[in-house]
């Protein structure tokens, strides 16, 4: 049969380098590319009729916040997440994983809802109930922080929003992604802290591999949604080498669309060993690198065999008015702004170089103008995008090593 | 000497309506207009080249604003206003008058850094080195709250950004907006509190149409900002039908290139008696409506002779989440727009109703994405330029009337 999306490569560079084209069900992404992260079915502050000219070709959103607010059934209502946001062009959902765990780690501040293990189990407690039956092993339990509590079934947490209660399992997991119905979605994984032991990584590591397997399983046994949306499975292993190449080698026996190399919370943790990694997954499917992709850390990434990036970091510096440049990012807040009538990037080609100064967008920033977030997240998006663009025409070209060179001998990494 | 700005009456309608063109060094505005407000040189959100496609043929910046951040020195060091922000269409500049008294007003909760008449008189106090020295005349001042003091050569106000001090006079109003470089300037006048009473309401007006002289000879006495910039008197009286009479008379005998009418904070001040005004204006010179333009305002402007209007509520509604529709205002935060996939407003054809649903912006606005409050404030703007422009197409087509009935029937004011 087949599958839903598919993968050409068209030329090999230096390395694992390789150039392609990934085709999906709402049309071609041209690889290496910058997959925008659209979240919560919203590009900061850019409506989907801009991201042509800002070279965006597909974008990734993400199944827990979306199952939160506003829930897969209202976007499956809504005929789909394209349709919900009016996107036409390639979409991706996380898995929620990542999220999960980082929201159980990163909100350790807030006072737990959970008195105690027994208290999670107490029958009096008001579970979501469309949620899986929490199915509680203690022997295996592991709090991620306060909100977060695994088990090998699934993820009991409770919502950063309301608090309220709920369960993900792999089954849950794509259930949900099958109600939003992106062209690529993404088998349910556990992410582990940086501070996480090798035996817990080991741990974690073996039940993200079940996890994988039930995912594509309940993936494949819906014919309509298996011809409709492809799924890549996601590789872990924290900042072991060999948990990272056995995690690999795992993936890679089980029969995805694609894979995605998951981080733990830090990028250290896996840069190092992407081309381990990728060398033991198969070569002519389609590779995501998640979560990463800052200007130095793509060059790494593609020459390590990475076709695809996301990252938040864009826009999340671009709407708090950090801007890149090819010489390294500008804080445009700064005094040494206020006067300077030249655009962020003379070499950049976007409508917010072609259009508007520093001075200006300075003032737009210094005057709280919601126009100046809007211009920082479209400048930075296409700054990624057109660099990850570039570095595909690098590859094609043969000059993949001479155009990084190139570009960070200008650059300085914040 | 031709004028830089000219206006042509292409057909009157009942009442004192009519349909012109007013033509400005940036080109032309087809009357009745909506003209954007762009306080500090930026459409909420919204970047100029998105400006054609919502109907903005002008917009209207402040001199108060600007002359605080960025300073009118910077922006005409950026080659005046419209390169300062990349908009080569029709701009005007409002005078500061509306701005000095109505942040005195306003802000009359905030200590004030005047102790007394004589701390300001005080040779010790560091005055804004660049503002017209301080001419106090103790018999006429009165203080409009704690922000600003008025006598009759100008203003005394502290800054509500950082309480730094400075001074308005008409002709420090008209150096700065020659220096902004606006098509369109303004006289600089006082607006009144709407509970000043009929001696003090009076001694305003008296004072403003002085100020009207004053302003109308600096901008004379600069030939080449005289040739290349129209200016505008503003008649002023509050609610008291004679002044405002009196005062549109007075505004009359001074050549001004147009007239702006100047209202106090109740718009209840001024639209009942706007035709009795328009009646004593030159017939063939274009006339502004200060800070007024709700739908059911334009339909009552129109009737009485106005041609253009500016007004800052459909932006600030539109980034908080009230959008205007056909059948009147709905809060798109609100639950029954949960699940509602139909346009914000069937009948609209702006980029916001043609591309999106109330579901997915009641989700922007409930997960505080900053889409949202774009879209909401483009589809506003689209709202009141494409009612002004109906309202227009009306009068060419001798039924003004019954498009209002038509309108009004089916429009709920908030």
């Amino acid at each position: 049969m087949k599958r839903p999306i598919s993968f050409e490569i068209e030329k090999r560079g230096a390395g694992l380098a390789r150039a392609g084209v990934l085709k999906t069900p709402h049309g071609e992404i041209k690889t290496p590319a910058f997959i925008a992260v659209a979240t919560k079915a919203s590009l900061k502050g850019i409506a989907p009729s801009q991201f042509k000219e800002l070279g965006v070709q597909g974008i990734i959103s993400n199944t827990y916040h979306l199952f939160l607010s506003p829930g897969e059934k209202l976007i499956e209502a809504a005929g789909g997440i394209h349709k919900f946001m009016n996107f036409d062009g390639p979409i991706m959902t996380d898995s929620g994983g990542f999220q999960v765990f980082s929201l159980g780690v990163g909100f350790g501040k807030k006072v737990s809802k959970f008195a105690s293990n027994s208290d999670i189990l107490s029958p009096d407690r008001e579970v979501e109930p469309r949620g899986t039956p929490v199915l509680f092993d203690e022997d295996f339990a592991t709090s991620h922080g306060k909100l977060a509590i695994v088990d090998n079934e699934g993820v009991s947490f409770t919502s950063h929003i309301d608090g309220s209660f709920h369960r993900f399992t792999p089954e849950r997991s794509i259930e949900i992604q099958h109600a939003l119905g992106a062209d690529i979605i993404y088998a349910f994984d556990e992410c582990t802290s940086p501070t996480a032991d090798y035996a817990y990584q080991k741990e974690a590591m073996d039940r993200t591999h079940a996890w994988a397997k039930r995912s594509l399983a309940a993936h494949r046994q819906d014919p309509a949604k298996d011809a409709s949306q492809g799924i890549y499975g996601i590789t872990q292993g924290g900042r072991f080498e060999d948990l990272r190449v056995e995690s690999a080698r795992a993936l890679a026996d089980m029969d995805f669309d694609g894979y995605g190399i998951g981080g733990s919370f830090s990028k250290e943790d896996i840069l190092g060993i992407l081309e381990k990694v990728n060398a033991e997954l198969p070569e002519g499917k389609p590779r995501h690198l998640l979560g990463i992709g800052e200007p130095e850390d793509i060059f790494i990434g593609a020459a390590a065999g990475i076709d695809t990036f996301d990252c938040v970091v864009p826009t999340r510096k671009g709407r708090t008015g950090c801007f890149y440049t090819h010489t390294g990012q500008i804080i445009i807040r700064n005094a040494e702004f206020k006067e300077d009538f030249s655009p962020i990037d003379p070499t950049c080609d976007c409508f917010v170089c072609k259009g508007f100064t520093r001075a200006y967008i300075h003032h737009l920033f210094r005057t709280n103008e919601m126009l100046g977030p809007v211009l920082g997240s479209a400048h930075n998006i296409y700054f990624l995008t057109k660099l990850t663009a570039d570095i595909r025409e690098a590859i094609l070209n043969e000059n993949l090593e001479a155009f990084r060179d190139e570009f960070l001998g200008a650059y300085q990494p914040a």
